[in-house]
């Protein structure tokens, strides 16, 4: 079955390779470049709970080729066991939406007398091939948003990149492009506390592509706004409603209330993957709460150092909700949304 | 000349005793209770730098201790000397202004033929004396603007609290008045980055009262203003203008902007002498910048921990300056001030 098919995949952080997935252990950058096999559900599960594996897109595509390893390895697997690794998977991680669109498409939405796993297949290698083109699709549009000059100094927040995504990324792929084109003055990178996905991720990235970062902490942007020039803030997004509230790492709502006070656009960018029709606002999206432990200290590289009293109650959501309200643009591979206007 | 002067003084981070001046290493906390002797300048200096003594008014005290400990270890110390010793520990730390004030009135503004070390000595006991009575006249002064209810919740900012004054503390002194009039609910720390001061210290303080805070990062504050009812935003001040801007810890300016967004009452409290009469605004305050390794890892506790890339380049401001248009009001020892009325 898998004759037609271009199985061999390639991202910065996930290989499929021998009909087998590899993973790049992000909590490990930037430290170790290391690759994982994805051997059991149990372990793919961990690697996305320990954010190993992160960033919507790239949970949804790890998980789909998780399941891709899993029919390869037992070309018999029944329907009713692909739903149960599909459901097991969608609840590593409750925000993000693009691993509920993906299987509901390809599995939870198909009944068990349409379902092939050539199908499955077939439909999951052309949605990474998407994935892949979208990156630069997305960076078209945000251009013609953006001011038409070079230098353009650009902030952006967690990580939206390479790593995240199967192609060059979403907003932080909208940077690589204008990087590309020559367009990008420096790319200033909030910290994005607690896990540091831009300490530690789009510094990485950014270095890597030959981009200038400028890295300060979450709660320093205000005073960039008002001593720099930025030209736009583009941010992802882990689920959009209906009406454009945008659920995404925590401090997006923080940035996005800044930008405004500062009237700096605040641009989201995203597939359309991220879209959420089935919620009409951004008020009950199921916002993950993670361990008090990520914000008394940190945690990297094999090495803990807390700096909090042990006995402090912390609050730890991982996601926050933006209004609609506070959003210039909603970017997508293939159209620009003005939720508000 | 020590005989009518009550010289012994001890404060939470401070103690002077048989005339020489100790410190709590404020970097070893929550870890450790380490008090260190003041040997000299450098060592004091270098404390200071090192934030191990830390707060404006403390930083002030803390100069004006050493130079009575140089002053009793030779009592023919010179006026000059006297000078010296001031100006070298006024440049430790630019921005807080506490300590210039304190040596313009007893050293900088004494002409050398009216300075005597007797008047220094019964001056700087006097302040701080004035100092430590400071807390209660402010938490006073605050809560005639509170709501006349029990259970407030109330954010903070960094530590303004006992460690980093003589006496309870500036604005997490009315946090410890509250809860001694049983009308705290909980305190709401942000952690503050770099250097977490609300993650060390505060919580610490908090705990050490009997209060109950809750921690959690700086990129968290419009989720917790968005979720919580938080009756007031309380914070401390390093140097405020004549027109009501207020210089304080990184990260104040943005709490303000999203108080401002979700109509939270945003105070700054402080005593008189955090008052800089010569600048007109805050445009002109000299702000620190520190070293970009605080950006790029942790480092309390003899352990260091790097997340971030060593090549990447950071932007490091120790202090942000909040326009009293986003101020509701300062609340001093002896009046409530709304520069904006």
């Amino acid at each position: 079955m898998t004759n037609f098919l271009k199985t061999e995949i390639s991202s910065l952080s996930l290989r499929f390779i021998h009909k087998k997935l590899f993973y790049l252990d992000q909590t490990l950058i930037p430290e170790q470049e290391k690759w994982c096999e994805a051997f059991d559900l149990k372990e793919v599960i961990e690697a996305i709970k320990l954010l190993k594996i992160r960033g919507a897109p790239a949970i949804a595509f790890a998980s789909g080729l998780f399941v891709a390893q899993e029919i390869y390895k037992n070309p018999n697997i029944s329907y009713d066991e692909i739903v149960s690794l599909a459901l097991s998977l969608t609840k590593a991680r409750p925000t993000a939406v693009n691993i509920f669109n993906l299987f509901r498409e390809l599995v939870f939405n198909v009944s068990i007398s349409d379902f092939s796993t050539t199908v499955f297949l077939e439909s999951l290698f052309f949605k990474i091939r998407e994935d892949q083109k979208s990156s630069e699709k997305m960076a078209k549009m945000a251009m013609t948003l953006l001011p038409k000059t070079t230098q353009l100094e650009i902030m952006t927040y967690c990580n939206t990149g390479a790593l995240a995504t199967m192609g060059k990324g979403t907003a932080l792929g909208v940077i690589y492009f204008l990087h590309q084109a020559k367009r990008l003055g420096r790319v200033w990178v909030p910290e994005t506390r607690p896990l540091f996905q831009g300490g530690r991720l789009t510094a990485w990235e950014c270095l890597k592509m030959g981009a200038n970062p400028v890295l300060f902490s979450d709660n320093m942007i205000s005073t960039v706004f008002s001593r720099h020039k930025i030209e736009a803030v583009l941010v992802g997004a882990d689920r959009i409603a209906s009406n454009g509230d945008v659920a995404n790492k925590i401090g997006t709502l923080s940035l996005a209330i800044m930008a405004k006070h500062y009237k700096i656009p605040f641009y989201v960018v995203a597939t359309s993957e991220t879209l959420d029709p089935s919620s009409t606002s951004g008020e009950n999206f199921c916002i993950e709460e993670r361990s008090e432990e990520e914000i008394k200290g940190a945690n990297f590289f094999g090495k803990n150092l807390q700096w909090a009293p042990s006995e402090v109650s912390c609050f730890n959501p991982a996601f926050d909700v933006t209004p609609a309200s506070l959003i210039s643009g909603i970017i997508f591979e293939n159209r620009i949304w003005f939720p508000q206007r």
